[in-house]
């Protein structure tokens, strides 16, 4: 199985409800550097996965509709904890769609799993992996 | 499938027996850098895969029993090389215990499975990965 | 010149007000990994720049006055920017102010030189540095 | 299951053919910090995956054969493009073929799966993971 | 003192003449991961040392005349060999000049220090570190 | 000035008399990962700070003498802690003393300073930084 990896990132605002989140409760913020991983069994004619170029435009696409707000304000999450675990689960839905849609490429087409991963800090971080088809 | 990631350390002392280790044969010593991965493939109400806060204590009071002691003392690896590979083991183990015991939350039944890894140096890691349930 | 270096981080929202900060003008946030090396020509009796223990409760209590928070509607940063460089140099300011106090233990007082560093991503940091004495 | 990772790197210069590669058509070249992880679902009777000195000397011997090279010149390469996916194969195929050949030790034939990663900067890498048997 | 660091990064090809070099007198190359920081004892009006937008683009600008080439065929290092030492030089000779030129923006025309690390591997880097004025 | 800094690491067993270290006052151990930086003014010849592959092999035998060890036993630290700083700081001598033995190569000598950092884990580190001359 082939895989490619890429990285960027977004800072947003959010507060957290539920007692388990203590003072993140509060509003309060994250840098997020996200890494997306694409895989799937053999390579395109070209040698490769996915168009990097490509696919690191259409990232900062997806992470440009995040970033530099306050994730409270946003309906697409009205009534849910936007945490690290649904960031990385939202990500990967745009994603995948992205992928669908031929934003990363007709040949991205052929990926048969994404993984997103969000590093919040030095020492946490969340993922979600799932298939495209 | 979502994925939570903590980090901590602890820093032992130990030597090995059997000609493979060369001069770690001799009593030296290690930082691991420890990496405690958790996925399940739903979250919580909260949205979330564990209460970071009380799993980075409940790993936090599970390496305190290792760390800054020589590991060729402890009863509890009595004729066993503490390679990084058996390390790992034995700190998922004590993991999947507590989880069983509600040390990492009520919610953290749910976790299916758990990856612990051990970075020994900027070059070698180890980690043991298995199911929870 | 000796230098200890200790590590932790914060994680807060805020806005600018400027253009040159296109659309960082947004409540936004940002996760601080927050590096304090402190120097000194000397050791102590000890052998060391400073208690790391102690000197990682102090920092921990520093940033804990500024992390989840909004800290555009923190009083002391009224009427200016909270840029990774003001950040950078308020914790500066403070992690002084204890040490002169006390804070970091009696022998931190021989301490000559802090610098905090804020890394706000993969790709950008910010510090200050300075005399102590 | 276990799984022991070790690092090192090759520096090489090769040029891609394809549209999709853009200004990587031209002669170029890149530093690849190259992770191999070995894994095996039970330790040996000295408690490891595999001889990690060994080991790490089996892959500098590997990447000794690829590093400080034009690829471009390399007959074993002649026709194709040696993006990092492929790469990532090579090393993996050469890398199973020394585990078969004892080079890794004769416990190394144990390990059942091997993934090779290469990292081309500080924003993407690319690997291949296979089964060893 | 102040500092802003930013990150970028580069892909060339090239060659070394002299026996020191060794094997990397072959035609190879390497990844450059590009860290400029710039220093200056006060900040500006808005609490910044450089835009960083501005900064990015512009270091961008200056990494993209190197990027994706083989620097054994670029005049500008003609009867030189283009060490990490040499190329952290040629980029702050050119970060310096866009300082001055006014490509960082008017208010970097204050930065007193600007130093250059270049990162060629895991194990290795190289810098320069001088005076803008 | 000009920067060179290369990575290596040492594994060891000791402990601390002091209440101030609590717990390490037990036999415990670390893996230092060891950064060297060399700094001089102008390159030589060939455009180099040091050469790397020789600076690499004179590091690594300094580090041989230290790693897989019991610091306690070592008759050169009798009677004194070995703490990361005196540990930054006795390599730094014997880096000193290696230059100036020529074992650096000829080159090497044009050394102006040299800074030793010990990282003792992901959130702790420290360093010696003197001039050669």
């Amino acid at each position: 199985m082939y895989n490619v990896s890429i990285r960027d990132h977004m800072m947003i605002a959010h507060s957290f409800r539920g007692d388990v989140f203590g003072p993140a409760q509060r509003l309060h913020g994250a840098t997020y550097v996200v890494d997306v991983e694409f895989r799937r069994p053999d390579l395109d004619a070209d040698g490769i996965v996915v168009d990097i170029g490509r696919a690191s435009e259409a990232l900062h696409s997806i992470l440009a509709q995040l970033t530099y707000r306050n994730l409270d304000d946003e309906p697409s999450f009205a009534g849910r904890n936007t945490t690290t675990e649904v960031l990385a689960r939202t990500i990967f839905d745009r994603v995948v769609a992205a992928i669908r849609a031929g934003g990363f490429g007709g040949g991205a087409r052929a990926i048969t799993t994404v993984r997103v991963t969000l590093h919040e800090s030095h020492i946490a971080s969340a993922s979600f992996e799932g298939r495209v088809d």
